[in-house]
């Protein structure tokens, strides 16, 4: 956003303005996507096939609940637009934008369409989407190295975060390689498929605010909030229709992927969805706009497509 | 390295013993495989499919000449045994690794064997191939991120190199993507290709060390000795046989790759290899044990398998 709009909201808030939960994340979906454009390299610049393909697997973007957790986490510190906070917003969305690619190409789920348009691997051919999957995880790591030097302690943390949540160990990366292996365990192949990111987007935030006491607190928060949206996922997979997911379903069945839907049960799954979102809620603590702004992104995160 | 071993070394060093620069070379190969095999996850970790094909993807490695560089620019300096350069040398191995996991790959070279053994691709399949690159990647900046706090800013200058060298834009991302565009500047894939490491590396061992005002100087060797580098292969694509060099040749004739011995014929490469080999000696100055083990480690990388 630009800085006047944002000195703007900073004197109506002094001034007793009101700023509703939708306001608040209207501010920051622009922002985001004002930042995410400038970071992309131009779509004419060579490899212009490649660039171009990056920003397709950017924009138009899904509900961005990664980044919007991340800067309304530091919204409650006051600290929602701040540039660091920005860049770690926008590192989590690459990366999981990098995990979506790939996850459409025919060695892996083998989907022809993601938010409703033909997926990368269609459009472009799998070398380019492969490459496409490389240059956003790497430009995710390059946003956060052009952070203002002078932040240079606070970003070599995030790197540590990033890392860890798109690694093979503990990260997304481990998630899609576990769908890979003969048996999994479903709780540890949601939290390294989904739910870490979630976690450093929170834990991230903190971290930028300078609030240590709390980083494991909203590290707790991502980690609750990306389970219960996965068990949306899982939930989808196995009763929504194509219209309304913007990608094909029944393929956890079809691949023999792991999905709690599928092993326990739509109401099981269902019901332990709810828990989690009710964990959430106990964690985020007084209501404020802030919180009401983060209980929407989470609420909107992890409703299934079927209404019960 | 073991604390006594570079207790002896240096106590060696400083009692008049005379290293060669083939001790050097031989002190530094050693060090690296040590921390190349310290920092990949456990091969039986889960995903162990994953992780056994990360290891298969680093070990046993090619000449290593891009963390040699590293190493050696720092040796210049008497820094060689710093963690953070071992660190930088890794990161840049590690994502040279990811590359050619990725190249081999039915989609890019289709090649079955690397170093003389399987592909990658060939033996566990292309997912998890795919899913090497994305994880060594990542590891790259896992090293570096977990270097010691009090070096959070240097590190943090790593990051950008390191990112910049691995990116769509200036890096061996773009290189790759620039194989698939319907025309290429020869000299820009060349450079974003191959040498965009090598400078990396060479830049990164200076910052490390402090030696800023030698920082492009560096990265002129690393592009320099990365344009030699990618002109023997050119030049053993042509005229090597698979069993010299481990791979299968006439890659890039069938595949309509960029190649400069076959645009501009085999004595005109061999003529600019020879160039920037001089050029990288220029750069190198006084002849010193340092400067001799940087001149073997060049003349390594970068001679033809076919002598003339």
């Amino acid at each position: 956003m630009s800085q006047q709009l944002a000195e703007e909201e900073r004197s109506q808030r002094s001034a007793g303005g009101s700023r509703t939960a939708a306001d608040i994340i209207t501010h920051h979906q622009r922002a985001l996507e004002e930042a995410l454009a400038r970071a992309l390299p131009p779509r004419d610049l060579a490899p212009a096939r490649l660039h171009a393909a990056m920003w397709d697997a950017v924009f138009p973007g899904g509900r961005r609940a990664r980044p919007l957790l991340c800067l309304l986490v530091a919204e409650r510190y006051g600290q929602g637009d701040d540039e660091l906070v920005m860049r770690m917003a926008m590192a989590v969305e690459l990366v999981h934008c990098a995990s979506l690619v790939q996850d459409d190409m025919p060695c892996f789920d083998d989907a022809d369409t993601r938010r409703g348009r033909p997926a990368i691997h269609k459009v472009y051919g799998d070398a380019t989407a492969i490459l496409v999957g490389d240059a956003l995880l790497t430009l995710a790591f390059e946003v956060l190295a052009q952070a203002p030097a002078r932040r240079a302690t606070t970003a070599f943390r995030l790197f540590g975060l990033l890392g860890s949540a798109a690694g093979s160990s503990q990260g997304i990366i481990g998630g899609q390689g576990l769908e890979l292996e003969p048996s999994v365990d479903l709780d540890a192949y949601h939290r390294q498929k989904t739910a870490a990111l979630f976690r450093a987007a929170a834990a991230g935030a903190a971290v930028c605010c300078g609030a240590e006491g709390d980083v494991a607190r909203w590290a707790r928060v991502g980690e609750l909030l990306g389970c219960a949206l996965q068990l949306r996922d899982d939930i989808d997979d196995v009763e929504a229709t194509p219209e309304a997911v913007g990608k094909p379903i029944g393929r956890d069945a079809a691949l023999g992927r792991p999905n709690a839907a599928l092993q326990d049960g739509v109401g099981s799954a269902r019901a332990l969805r709810q828990a989690l979102i009710d964990g959430v809620a106990e964690l985020l603590g007084a209501p404020t706009p802030e919180t009401e702004a983060l209980r929407l992104v989470v609420d909107e995160a992890t409703r299934p497509a079927v209404r019960r």
